[in-house]
């Protein structure tokens, strides 16, 4: 009688607390998340403006990354970043984290043209570190899912700031 | 027997679903969404460039949201905002959406100064709507929770564009 009556009480809950709210005609959406599938662990900054913001505040330098939901090489570059566990927990620890899927009206972000998937790193004294770069001489900023060491040499060269003191 | 199988097998699929993936020092965390609470079945733009672009090629007004999270007026004005189905369903149909906790460095989304909540409407002719305002003189984009009738005849004002024809 007791779990009769415990039942109840919680598909009330359940129909109560879905009651009333809006849903698109389309069904249910799944809420977007600021990760994009890039580390949902990781605490990702919305604009550029406010991980400038963190970067100088922190001291910590920054990781821009450009890449579109339905690029291949995007998502391939995305699954195995994702997943290693050393890029996610240093990224995590020791940098400021940005990903876009949209071009920003800086123009220092695209210092060899807008393409995806490209990773930018910006030093905490705002410069961007063009010197830290992938392997392609034609799309220096890009990155390949076997480029993951490199990756994580060029976030090393990223540690070392341009400047240590103020 | 099976009932005991089964769940062996349910803990193993559980365990390694989770193992190996990173996991910050501090726990797990609840990933990030890009709604902030303002209406997770809307689907929001991350940056203002991106809002730009999806309010001209959809011929659709932008209604930009800033906020903070920890801000008492901006979770008072958040509550009866993503509640009211009106709204919601006005929004998802007929507008593009931003919502920001952080100044953009467009000076127009600012017109009588930065602060929080405040909602500004932009045209897709990428004109900031600046005669479309709440009711305080001294802040004309802020809003309460009281003034959601008022915010309601705003996003009608902001419906009717600029130019009608291109």
């Amino acid at each position: 009688m007791i779990k009769a009556a415990l039942s109840v009480l919680l598909v009330l809950v359940a129909v109560s607390s879905s009651f009333g709210k809006y849903t698109p005609k389309t069904g249910k959406r799944v809420p977007q998340t600021l990760a994009r599938g890039w580390g949902d662990q990781l605490i990702w900054a919305q604009t550029y403006e406010e991980a400038l913001y963190w970067s100088r505040s922190r001291n910590k330098p920054l990781m821009v990354i450009f890449h579109l939901e339905d690029c291949p090489h995007s998502q391939a570059l995305k699954k195995v970043f994702s997943e290693d566990n050393k890029i996610q927990k240093t990224l995590d620890e020791d940098f400021i984290v940005l990903n876009l899927v949209y071009e920003t009206t800086d123009k220092h972000l695209s210092p060899d043209g807008q393409y995806v998937p490209r990773i930018i790193f910006v030093d905490p004294s705002m410069t961007v570190r063009a010197d830290v770069n992938g392997r392609y001489s034609n799309r220096m900023y890009a990155y390949e899912p076997s480029d993951i060491n490199l990756l994580l040499n060029n976030m090393a060269k990223a540690k070392k700031l341009l400047k240590s003191e103020l």
